[in-house]
């Protein structure tokens, strides 16, 4: 199935020539450069007039049987395709793919101008080109970037800062922070409310703990569907560039993330928790406060970690430890745990 | 405690034969039919206006110091009831029950019209017998069937297709998905963003995969709260017909779920995992992505599911395994830790 | 660092005497009690001009290095103190700081009115002095107290009821519900909602159990964002004074919570249960529905609780059991699964 042209817009057809700069690829000679192609689509359901992609050797198999008009794939799997079908060979198949899927789908761009029910501050300065939606707010003294696009509904705090190119969605809303280049906040995200701090009084009450940090979300940053991030308490909570969150992810008051880290959806980090750079934390783990994660950790699903995980470490479990360790014994227990029952019938 | 009138008004009085009538039970003939019913309420605080229910036959002892006037009931608890309630036999007591609720207050409908500050794209196709609350938004191409009710501040994007009797709440936002007809999504919920993919490039940034699918949401399809569904990568998401989804789910580009599956609150589903018919995950479960639950398979809370699960089977755990063997794992297991340190406290 | 001028004016500078009368700790006389500070830092980077503060005895000996002027701390840390700055011994330094924290920043209070774009119906009764922001609502019948604030966006349901000094975030919605005095709504927090209740029938499909109960929040009740609060079946939801709700948490119908209790992100309540007084749980845990859990219990992160939980109890695990037996038991299985593999290595 190729993209529903209801939703997808495709700016195509596209000559050969195109798809394989877009691809990275080396440039063809003669008539074949000029072989028009529609769009993309997955090699499945690809016709002679789409372009698809293969990453994982493993499935080479799969290629003979294509009707695709050209794929993207390494040159060890090229001999698979049948005939008449381009191959378009690179050496990272799938960030080429991305590249020529955004020849025939380019990103959106902000188109310039305020809607008319946008509710500006006076004081907010906001970049002639930016795109400002119905209903969307900006409060007084923030800062919209250039092609910045504020979603319909999207509300900006005061003295917000966002850089350049930044994309508020729906219902996203975002205060106390500054932002770098590149920033996205999908539907729905929260940024910079108040952190859950609060002290207990003699009377059994709970005061709250002022909450007067920020939040820092570096170039290129992305936060998910209804995530949350709170702002910090007295220091900030940073997100390191690059970062890709997904949805209804926490970040606690005060953590940060170092450069290129994935948050996988239903994440927790608890408030003063570091990550190094290029951490990955798996679907639903969950991250007790201040602890760090090295560089390049990686954090199984579900995973519960109570202490500091070293650079470079996989761990799983809870509380977690090395991912082949923890296999490892639960493999075991269940074996010991099967010996046990049947030593036990035995003798009974 | 009967429902507050402050929120729902009753339609009623409503004599007994519409009451036996609404929950499908045998009529009666005469005067006992014309006995005048205000409303509905629980068994325990239920009036001789009231009617109430009982399904769970081991709380049958409860019957008989209930004052409620009417109770909805099997055969073989209905000798239970005090002198003077009147008993209304049924096969399936809840379901009965539910029905003479809607009978006291009717489901909520359509009023015809749109809201002076409803913006609704000029070639958005809108029935003319929908309900377009405030600030609600239909994106260009949109179409909206018979009888939908847009909440206010619900965001519906362009080219989305809601099929008749759809409900969108308050903060919702959909867009790039086709609905079938009875669709609700309550409030928060984000249906239709992009989904989690990317590529890494050589110099260690993050390229998003363009993301060109759609979300299909059939028949009655529910959608909690702050629920997430991504759209697919480039095939599509779609949600069985009947499919009810709690509050605060995720679920991955491309994943599929058949009819009639129940998503308990937290639950996260991995891209591109696919759920049979009548599939059940409790709360907070976890599921990797690429692997295929089967028809009728129930999934415990929080168990974390790292492989196919086979059809009808019911699992626990993480990894998970068949509940029974899991329930009695832990118990060898905790038996086995015991006999093991008091051997060790003798021999020390 | 100290708070950011963009985000948190100060009001200030404040004598030394208005300091330790908000800290609550003994008065000064002479020239000293004039001593102008500017505001508050966190120890490690306050300057002469800053209040901090330290809490925990364990780190009294960073207290040597600090540059702070003064910092509120326990009469038995003052002695680490550089010479030159001002001690300010209390018995609860966390709590007197929030309160100095509070002097230098005080609380946002309600701008009385109604910004045009609110839309609030007519026989809805709103205090005078309750501020009512930017695309706003306000349903038919609802009560707004004296000095509430409803954020832009914020959309109050018809009939619900809010206490004084109530405060509404920017898209969150609440409605069925019934406050006391100085409740807050974060962000996109879902309050009043459908709960998740319906029957299936004969045929395969699902019906809708009419959800007629309300949500009860007490007086300063708190709710994070994105979190979401289902009303009551035929019965209230109750969510009891004092209790603060983190981010992302699930609450389903039905469910009670006593006072004073802390619910961290990621928590699932399921339909039913019920919390004493003073209960905490602890991040991702997730509770099944109907059970209790006694006063002052508190359940370790990622908890997995089937069945009651005692007053004062602290558990851990899924199924959960006390915390130190369940560590004991980690580590005891841990210990026998090594054993195990040796004894099989030495023997193989």
């Amino acid at each position: 199935m190729a993209a529903d042209p209801r939703f997808y817009p495709q700016a195509g057809p596209q000559p050969l020539e195109k798809v394989l700069a877009a691809a990275g690829a080396s440039p063809l000679q003669g008539e074949a450069a000029g072989r028009l192609f529609a769009g993309i689509a997955p090699l499945e359901s690809a016709g002679p007039e789409h372009v698809a992609y293969l990453d994982n050797a493993k499935l080479a198999s799969r290629l003979g049987a294509t009707s695709a008009g050209a794929v993207i794939l390494r040159q060890d799997m090229a001999g698979h395709l049948p005939e008449g079908c381009q191959p378009i060979v690179v050496k990272a198949p799938s960030l080429a793919f991305a590249q020529v899927a955004r020849l025939f789908h380019p990103a959106r761009v902000a188109q310039a101008g305020r809607h008319p029910t946008a509710i500006i501050a006076e004081d907010a300065v906001v970049a002639s080109d930016a795109e400002i939606g119905a209903y969307a707010m900006v409060g007084g003294g923030a800062r919209i970037g250039a092609g910045c696009i504020l979603h319909p509904h999207a509300v900006v705090g005061a003295g917000v800062i966002l850089g350049d190119e930044c994309e508020i969605h729906s219902h996203a809303s975002i205060s106390h922070a500054v932002c770098g280049k590149g920033v996205v906040l999908h539907p729905g995200a929260r940024v910079g409310q108040e952190g859950f701090g609060f002290v207990p009084t003699p009377d059994g009450r709970f005061v709250t703990m002022p909450q007067l940090g920020r939040v820092i979300l570096e170039d290129a940053v992305q936060v998910g569907a209804n995530s949350c991030i709170d702002r910090g308490a007295l220091e900030d909570t940073v997100v390191g560039a690059g970062t890709r969150i997904d949805n209804l992810v926490q970040l606690g008051h005060n953590v940060r993330t170092g450069r290129g880290c994935v948050l996988v959806s239903q994440v927790g980090v608890s408030g003063s928790t570091t990550l190094g750079n290029y951490v990955t934390l798996a679907g639903q783990a969950g991250l007790v406060g201040h602890i760090h994660v090295g560089d390049g950790a990686r954090v199984g699903a579900q995973a519960g970690i109570v202490n500091d995980v070293p650079a470079g470490a996989e761990v799983w479990g809870t509380p977690s430890q090395p991912v082949r360790q923890h296999l490892k014994e639960i493999a075991t227990l269940r074996r010991m745990a099967a010996e046990y029952t049947r030593k036990k019938r035995d003798q009974g």
